[in-house]
């Protein structure tokens, strides 16, 4: 199943906290039980998040205490009232979270939007704009892996980082897309997935979505990349994004890196996001990388991996200066930094003649 | 305390497997205690499990059932077999723990060449030996630390990989040595130190070591090691060998990025070791890298980080040509690579004009 579905009512999501350990469906039947699911992090990732608002608006709609089908004014006024009040609930889960507040925004401007003064039509409106929600990314998605897939040869290993895959999304996935996209055209692939310390979700997501789906997949250290790409043992690099301003791809800490370690070896390094990831009025100077607490590198569970107190620096993610990418791939078409004002130029990645700068 | 002393009739060490959650000191009172603490790693690193060969060899001698001042050959034949039954069972605790081998060796070689007839005289041979194992250990890393302190500056940042510290030793250590050196030589000098997946040697023991001492020490994921350099917060790399060929340097995985990222951003990289790491009859193609337990990557404690089957590649070590590396830091003086034949012209590191190839 995709990693959130509208399953007959109830919300079913794949529960993040427990891979890979054991893969289980939970199906939350309240809006109280959804919170709790983002709370814990059970579901995580922007667009995957934005699903969950969206989706949470509809199940607010079902679930609340108004099930005639005759509205009256003053029934519909209530109706709204009790929405809104659990559509803040929902954004309240994760503040920062910008697409949870998106999604829970899209579903309840659906409505109004529509003028209708009837429940049923409101409930229906919430849900169909919810699986639309839901459907745009899986479809943006695979245009993308689709745009992606066209730069990669039959035999390709690919080297990845994090997890940019369909966990993080409704499906598909960004990186981890294209490279489904490319083994669909029926390109064999391999991918050498990294760690990616200190939250390990190349090892507990990456290397997991690829065993499901049968992709061969290798589990390295981080700092294995180096002497794996000095050894031949990768042809090409693919990552996904944060944020991308017009000199730097922000992503997960240990990008930058193996950037470094691609370009030394003569290596193609992509880098696969959606548009919305695009922030070309900024410049990296722009942007603050923030840290992440520093027990993530003082223990796993109850294993001490640091002595109590010892300074930690944890940075989230890292910059890459564009010019180490060779090509960033969206679901519009495909981009080459090497060109000037790069960001303005995507093109069909069917066309294989690389711009020159 | 080192890592392992003579203390009064026992052995006592710092026990290894505890930290950084616990400082523990155990004494040894049998040649079977110690060889279980060898067995469990509660001391590992040639060096210190060659000082360990050595004292098992006198802890044998003086706890044997042989305590009576005038000896017969008789006793002293009787003596002896006990003694190299002993010496068998040390080494057999470790069989390819080359270091250990040659710390019993020697002593019970230092007994044989005395030509004495007498158990006193023989025990005391033996603990003199032993002694001198570790202290002519304790004395070649303080030398090879005062010959790379005169490479540091007073302020610098200098990153670390894995553990080339007194643990490993009796005391000191090699790279952490070099540390400690420049700063009793009155440098202001601040660490990084690098985790070290899979096993986490960086924080586990370096960074304790480091906290021990109060040398400011902070830790970072391996992978956040080139932001940092491209942020400009690096002034040096300094790491320990394994095995040092004509071409290359063997050392923990990870060493080799290290070194590709010290080179794009023109940081001094060196490493310190021993005469005795020297292999220069031998190429990087006559080296076989040992390939560690996929579980390392799969699970640390009772916490799952992959799923269940996952392939893994894990590399106990990694080379770096020797052309990355600017320095090798020994306790005969320093060598620079970049010299045709580098490795026979070992310089006074007082003599800071480096030669050009």
């Amino acid at each position: 199943m995709r990693t959130i579905e509208w399953n007959n009512g109830t919300i079913a999501l794949i529960d993040q906290t427990l891979l890979p350990a054991e893969y289980k469906i939970i199906g939350c039947e309240t809006v109280s039980s959804l919170c709790e699911a983002i709370v814990s992090l059970r579901i995580r990732g922007a667009p995957a998040l934005g699903a969950a608002g969206g989706y949470g608006v509809a199940l607010a709609a079902h679930t609340g205490a108004h099930t005639t089908a005759a509205t009256t004014p003053a029934m519909f006024k209530q109706f709204m009232h009790d929405l809104c009040a659990a559509s803040e609930t929902i954004k309240q889960t994760r503040p920062t979270a910008i697409n949870l507040a998106w999604g829970v925004d899209r579903v309840m401007g659906a409505i109004l939007e529509s003028g209708t003064s009837r429940i049923d039509e409101a409930k229906r409106i919430a849900l169909c704009e919810a699986v639309a929600i839901a459907e745009e990314d899986v479809q943006r998605n695979r245009r993308l892996g689709r745009n992606g897939a066209a730069l990669f040869e039959d035999g390709d290993t690919v080297l990845t980082h994090c997890n940019a895959g369909r966990l993080a999304c409704v499906d598909v996935g960004t990186a981890i897309g294209v490279i489904r996209a490319a083994v669909e055209a029926g390109k064999e692939i391999s991918v050498v997935s990294c760690e990616t310390r200190p939250l390990n979700q190349g090892s507990r997501i990456t290397v997991w979505e690829l065993m499901q789906d049968r992709i061969p997949v290798t589990l390295i250290t981080d700092s294995a990349a180096g002497s794996m790409m000095r050894e031949g043992k990768i042809d090409r690099v693919i990552v996904g994004a944060d944020r991308i301003t017009r000199d730097a791809v922000f992503n997960k800490i240990g990008t930058y890196t193996h950037s470094v370690l691609a370009k030394e070896h003569d290596i193609p390094f992509y880098v696969a996001a959606p548009i919305s990831t695009f922030d070309p009025a900024r410049l990296e100077r722009d942007v603050v990388i923030e840290e992440r607490d520093p027990d993530e590198l003082r223990r796993i569970g109850d294993v001490i991996l640091a002595p109590a107190g010892a300074v930690v620096y944890n940075p989230a993610f890292d910059a890459t200066p564009i010019a180490n990418v060779t090509a960033v791939i969206t679901e519009d078409g495909v981009m080459y930094p090497a060109q000037p004002d790069w960001w303005r130029h995507v093109r069909d990645p069917s066309n294989t003649a690389v711009p020159k700068s």
